[in-house]
């Protein structure tokens, strides 16, 4: 078998496939905006909350009336008004004075804290018994004290998960600037290739790529657009680039892609105006057979066409290259909820200069965790299937040793 | 305060929630399935491969022909074809007899393995050398290796992740039947509340919960029905009750919830012909005011208004309800991705009787993760920004200890 002329390391190919630009920013309204990355730093414009209010029914009272309260020696506050959500009291409170709030609502100018109401008793005719002495801002939320105005509430490039919605929501930000999601084109080569809808003759497969690649792009929040299956002969596929660079952002083509097949794909890219393949061959297994080629803003993934093998690449590169186009600051670190730190339950050989990824399923052996490899030729679906996730042995090494501590990157 | 006549522990609550039927299914086209769940377990009707296969490009050979064949003393076979990935070979071999093959072609009869081509020296006029023996089957995929005809490929219940889509793909699935989406309207209630386009006056807040609880919704799968901000009053609440059981599975109202209020949402829901309330208050904090009510197949959650314990409600209890109404078996178990176990770093107290959920932040303490409990009055919304994920509390025990075990549920 030939081999690849130039195989890149994969940091070599991540600091190619970073300099790609990150997508336009567009408005989009809050509820839409789930997911998506901030475009800019949200800064707030008002102080939330925006007044000091109350964290409990009770007594808005001065705190300092309150010091020595106890059962046997109540504190007797007279009751001036009572405070409900929507006032604004301007009544201020003085010494032996006191008013009913309301969980939320505002406290009355002088007041510093709230007795709870169950530290009242209320003796009628405007007197309540105070049976318990309450500190200075005790039962209050602070104006601010959530975010002040002009703080730092995101910076750009955050996540908007239903959290941070909500605090958006909070402060009144109906519209959000975020990045644009990548338009993504799927398109599937082989002459082995055949639609779902057939019954594959002797040596052909359906067409699996089109369907698992395109539901990991759109779990990336990218908007997919299926050109189904290209004959592999050099114009059909440069036509189907040409085709799909009009209106996406990125192209994924599974197979065609090894060296020792005939090996189109990069001739129908080399045809195209413009576009330049700034890699053929990655120091990855299984992965190897990966091509990036970049026109501008747009750009035109090569993967294997083998199933197992264009999935771990999509997961290991095209994934944090999609987060990277819209926004993610730092792509390419394995984010903490996806992983799970196990032992390895057998050595695993490796070649030095290149990273491996191995399917695992988790185990467990009384407390420990075990990462079990899941044996089976890469060709089967099933070794995917049976798998919880991968495990990377690094380039720079010989392999893994039993017993080592792996973090499994689940799928 | 006064107290709930009748607070239900989580697991009785749960039970109750539970008795509601899973939701109708639906047939949806292959490329719709994503992370939805299966209604019908999958049986293969075929196999997969179709044919022994081999996973190399080289030689298609009968095993024992090539035994003892070394660099010093190679094996000569005569070669009978080439077969190509569309072939579907007719030809049996015998004895010194081989066949060209790609990777994915079918093995002529009589074939048993494959020799890669490494190790194969090509003589000219169809003779080739042999320099490393092969064991019966090596490199060779068997026909139904993967999964046979017959075989139970997914159960009902499983969800359809990408790497599950790619072998439907395989298999010639076109569509599937799936339970249907829930569709889930989404109230708030509160004299306190404006909409987010609005300045809020002294008491007020925006409404947070429609944008936070509704994209926790939307992660789900769940198409949302937003009904705005309803005024909490019983007419208003019975009117809107009214009209979202028209279209919905479920309804999440969140505010007036809370005994001690006016406790509207009590009273419209029984005005509701056939609503019965199931629950109304929990021993769980936050979340003691939640409701629960049925209709047959539809029912009305009342959920806190208070920003985070609405969010926790959520997140404990709704969304594994939802799940289980797209026919998770085991919603409530906590998912081993979405977890991380910790030391927490200070006692924790907690009421016996009452499971409680903390928010607590992870940092890194040399090689240990440790939970630290995110402090802050429960009604600011940074409290939930800073914390990572939620600690549980059993009902059962009376705090936890410091460097205790604890498993983070991630948010």
């Amino acid at each position: 078998m030939e081999d690849f002329f130039d195989v890149l390391k994969v940091n070599e190919f991540i600091s190619i496939i970073r300099q790609m630009p990150v997508l336009a920013s567009e408005e989009v309204r809050l509820e839409s905006s789930g997911w998506r990355r901030l475009a800019r730093d949200i800064i707030s414009s008002e102080d939330l909350p925006g007044t000091n209010r109350s964290s409990m029914d009770g007594y808005a009272v001065i705190s300092r009336d309150t010091f020595g309260a106890s059962e046997s020696n109540p504190v007797y506050l007279d009751v001036v008004c009572n405070v409900s959500i929507q006032d604004a009291p301007a009544k201020e409170l003085s010494q032996g004075l006191c008013a009913g709030i309301v969980t939320g609502a505002t406290l009355p100018p002088g007041a510093d804290s709230v007795v709870m109401i169950e530290h009242v008793h209320e003796l009628g005719q405007g007197t309540i018994e105070v049976r318990k002495p309450v500190a200075p801002w005790e039962n209050v939320m602070l104006k601010g004290e959530d975010i002040r105005k002009g703080d730092l509430v995101f910076g750009a490039g955050e996540t908007i998960n239903p959290r941070r919605m909500g605090m958006l929501a909070a402060l009144g930000i109906e519209r959000v600037m975020v990045f644009r999601k990548p338009r993504v084109a799927i398109i599937s080569t082989g002459d082995e290739l055949v639609d779902i809808s057939q019954q594959p003759g002797p040596g052909y497969i359906r067409d699996v790529n089109a369907y698992a690649l395109g539901q990991m792009v759109v779990d990336q929040g990218c908007a997919v657009d299926f050109l189904g299956i290209i004959p592999d002969d050099e114009e059909s596929l440069q036509k189907a680039f040409q085709k799909s660079l009009e209106n996406n952002d990125v192209v994924l083509v599974s197979g065609g892609s090894s060296v020792g097949n005939r090996d189109y794909t990069v001739k129908a890219m080399s045809n195209i105006n413009g576009l330049k393949v700034l890699a053929h061959g990655l120091a990855l297994s299984p992965g190897k057979p990966t091509i990036f080629a970049r026109r501008e803003n747009q750009c035109i993934w090569g993967l294997p066409g083998q199933v197992t093998s264009a999935q771990v690449v999509v997961l290991v590169l095209v994934i944090p290259f999609l987060g990277h186009l819209q926004g993610d600051p730092d792509p390419f670190a394995m984010k903490e909820e996806f992983q799970v730190t196990a032992r390895l339950s057998r050595n695993l050989a490796s070649r030095y200069g290149r990273e491996d990824y191995v399917r695992v399923r988790l185990e467990k052996d009384d407390e420990k965790i075990m990462a079990v490899p899941v044996p089976g030729k890469s060709g089967l679906l099933k070794t995917l299937l049976e798998a919880h996730g991968l495990i990377r042995i690094p380039e720079n090494c010989e392999g893994l040793l039993k017993d080592d501590q792996v973090r499994v990157r689940l799928f």
